[in-house]
């Protein structure tokens, strides 16, 4: 007995990938049919990259530098090393490059796709992940970026969220470069550290971010993260920097401005969000998700980000000598579909059949009858697929939540009629066939 | 100069992975909103699993058992191997072994999603499939084989497909068990061998599968593949069954009364489909296209097979003692799209942005005014997104195949009146603002 159960395969999935039920799913392609909605009206075209990479083609950008080599999924193939794509810009930087003379200057594409991240499993922490990017690249008109802001804004809004429950934050990566020159940092792997550290300041507060920036700090498992080794006049100087409240840059000015013109007025100025990745070059975005959500022991947590981007001007630069500038956002589609399901308010249609119960394998001739006039009336339809008696099949029927049954037996047969049961009332109905579909539609 | 290129990343796709344009894009949406329509008429419920699996899970199941540990993406995580999924089966198989206490019995599911094939690169050879699944697991009625049938033929038709131009092919396992049983053939690789080589009538026709059922093949590369080592009598005997025209299987026969009660009748009884996979037990079946389709270089080539399925009674038993008979079936929406945009008739809209041009940044204000009111009256519409001359943004309006641009400079803001360039005529027309709408309606 034993011996057999080892030779059996796993049932059980990878830590860190999950099966997805139809009502999640059902919420991705209301939220998708609603991006793909905004994408016309705003221009951009539509385009897919696949899966796989050369790994040298989107190595060397990796948001998250602190694990690059098990940051992603990679193998060896024939003499080279192909990695499932962690991201939907890096492959972007590719097309651009690959494609630099087909393509029209400026390029507004969209992408929809799966992104994988090779992260040491733990409790909650997923390795793939569905994403929407939008992107402007071989622009530096702001004009470009403060729409990424209004589309973004948009299209929550057509999924059904209100202004007060998102709001999108921004900042710019030259007030950082500008806090560089001022306390003389020129050492980019100290620059890295500090804006890791920065990146923090939401999730763990300010008193940890400035452990960070100073000496290090130890968290509650114990664990040690060594820190920038600033001196604490700079950690001063930076803070300072950071909890202002109006924008100094040029950059965020103009785009202030045209946020004014296109009228959206729920943004908010945050110097302190950093957005980790190391390529930006201007303009950075993040949007928040404000409303308090509950998680799976029904405990408030702040939702926080689901997403964001910002200008980042050299990235296809990396491929050769290209005027590629570009900006970009990026929408973490899971997270976005887990909040919309937590809103009390939000509710999607799932459509369950009718189920025609057999009682005789002989007469399946007249239940393909009635099934095909059923589904003709556009209504969702079956009949029991399997070969059970009458109370497996009104269990299989509760257990689908199906609307209704219809039964059609040697009573029904001889009488002429139908009998419908309404699942949800209990109330059973003796019909002429013809009045079928309209009592049908008086229950779903 | 030499040496900076060495550093630079490849532009490259892998070979067997490609990008996908906009027109395919929205042909395959148009396809899977078809698909969703008819999942739910026919009430299957909607389910996505993983892309990475156990390799254990779903590695035995593999469909083409000739280069068994090629044939998939897998990497070591921790102590066990993780997989890419070839097909959308296998997970299934171990979706309802994992869950197969909670899920509905029977159980009807469909599913749309990438699989992955770790092919010998080479021309035309792909390695990355968008597959659309549906299976009924859990009975053994054939009206479930039957209606799997019934549904693909109701998909292809809602794209456009006419009666003439698919046939859906049915055999049944059961044919090449009895054949086996026949000649007395036990020895299971034997078994595979055979299949395999039936599996090729359509491609390379009955002189060379005759060979391969005999002492074996050399083909035109001069490869050799060995037979299996059948008599002469014995491949006599399997040819003159594989040529017949009337099924005379009980499974068979049965179906097609079913067929004949939903009225389905473009199908096609033709013993000699084998479907490669080892693990089907009962009816199967094929899709084909009877359409001639043209390849890249204009020539003509018969399409054929664009999915098929089958009964598969004991794949679950895999994972232990699970009563779960199932029949599915696979549709490759790839090449059903590639099928589509080879029809002459077949049209999709693509809409273009119309592009207001950029004179000067101080006027962002009425560019966005004009920009808002068009895209509210649902109306693709950009501001051009970059910062050239006129004439670049003409180039730009042209490269993107946007119906029209409006021109609201110097002039037009004296006159108060808009400029509407026609780009397919290349009219102009000088008009009030509050005729904008109403004018570019005309054009798109």
């Amino acid at each position: 007995m034993k011996k057999e159960n080892k030779n059996k395969p796993s049932k059980n999935l990878p830590l860190g990938f999950v099966d997805r039920q139809e009502k999640e799913l059902l919420v991705r392609d209301f939220i998708i049919s609603n991006i793909k909605e905004v994408m016309i009206k705003y221009g951009f075209q539509y385009l897919e990259t696949p899966s796989f990479e050369y790994s040298d083609s989107i190595g060397k950008f990796l948001p998250d530098k602190e694990r690059p080599d098990e940051g992603v999924f990679s193998f060896l193939d024939e003499k080279k090393w192909l990695s499932l794509r962690y991201d939907l810009t890096a492959p972007l930087a590719r097309y651009v490059a690959k494609n630099y003379l087909e393509i029209p200057k400026p390029f507004k594409r969209y992408q929809l796709g799966t992104v994988w991240r090779n992260e040491k499993p733990g409790p909650g922490r997923f390795r793939e992940f569905l994403q929407f990017d939008a992107d402007f690249v071989g622009t530096r008109s702001l004009q470009a970026d403060a729409e990424l802001c209004v589309m973004i804004s948009e299209i929550l809004e057509k999924c059904g969220l209100a202004k007060s429950e998102y709001v999108i934050k921004i900042s710019s990566r030259k007030i950082t470069e500008e806090l560089f020159k001022k306390i003389n940092l020129e050492n980019n792997e100290q620059k890295l550290t500090i804006l890791r550290a920065l990146d923090k300041i939401d999730r763990l507060g300010w008193t940890a971010v400035k452990q960070l920036l100073g000496k290090g700090r130890k968290d509650q498992s114990g664990d040690f993260t060594k820190g920038a080794n600033l001196s604490l006049t700079n950690i001063e100087i930076i803070e300072k920097e950071l909890k202002k409240n109006t924008p100094e840059s040029e950059d965020l000015k103009e785009i202030l401005k045209i946020f004014n013109d296109y009228n959206l007025w729920n943004f908010k100025f945050d110097p302190s969000i950093i957005r980790g990745l190391e390529y930006y070059t201007g303009p950075i975005f993040e949007v928040n998700l404000i409303d308090e959500v509950k998680n799976d022991k029904g405990k408030a947590i702040q939702f926080g980000s689901i997403g964001g981007g910002g200008r980042y001007d050299n990235l296809v630069n990396n491929f050769g000598n290209f005027e590629a500038p570009a900006t970009g956002i990026s929408i973490g589609l899971d997270r976005l579909v887990y909040a919309l399901m937590q809103k009390k308010d939000f509710k999607i249609k799932q459509f369950k059949p009718v189920v025609i119960c057999v009682f005789d394998k002989n007469s399946m001739r007249d239940y393909i009858k009635l099934l095909t006039a059923i589904r003709d009336a556009g209504i969702s339809a079956e009949i029991y697929p399997g070969e059970s008696k009458l109370k497996k099949q009104m269990e299989y029927a509760n257990k689908i939540k199906s609307p209704a049954v219809i039964l059609f037996g040697e009573n029904e047969i001889k009488s002429g009629k139908i009998t419908l049961r309404d699942l949800n009332s209990g109330n059973e109905k003796s019909i002429e066939i013809k009045e079928l579909i309209n009592e049908i539609k008086k229950i779903i």
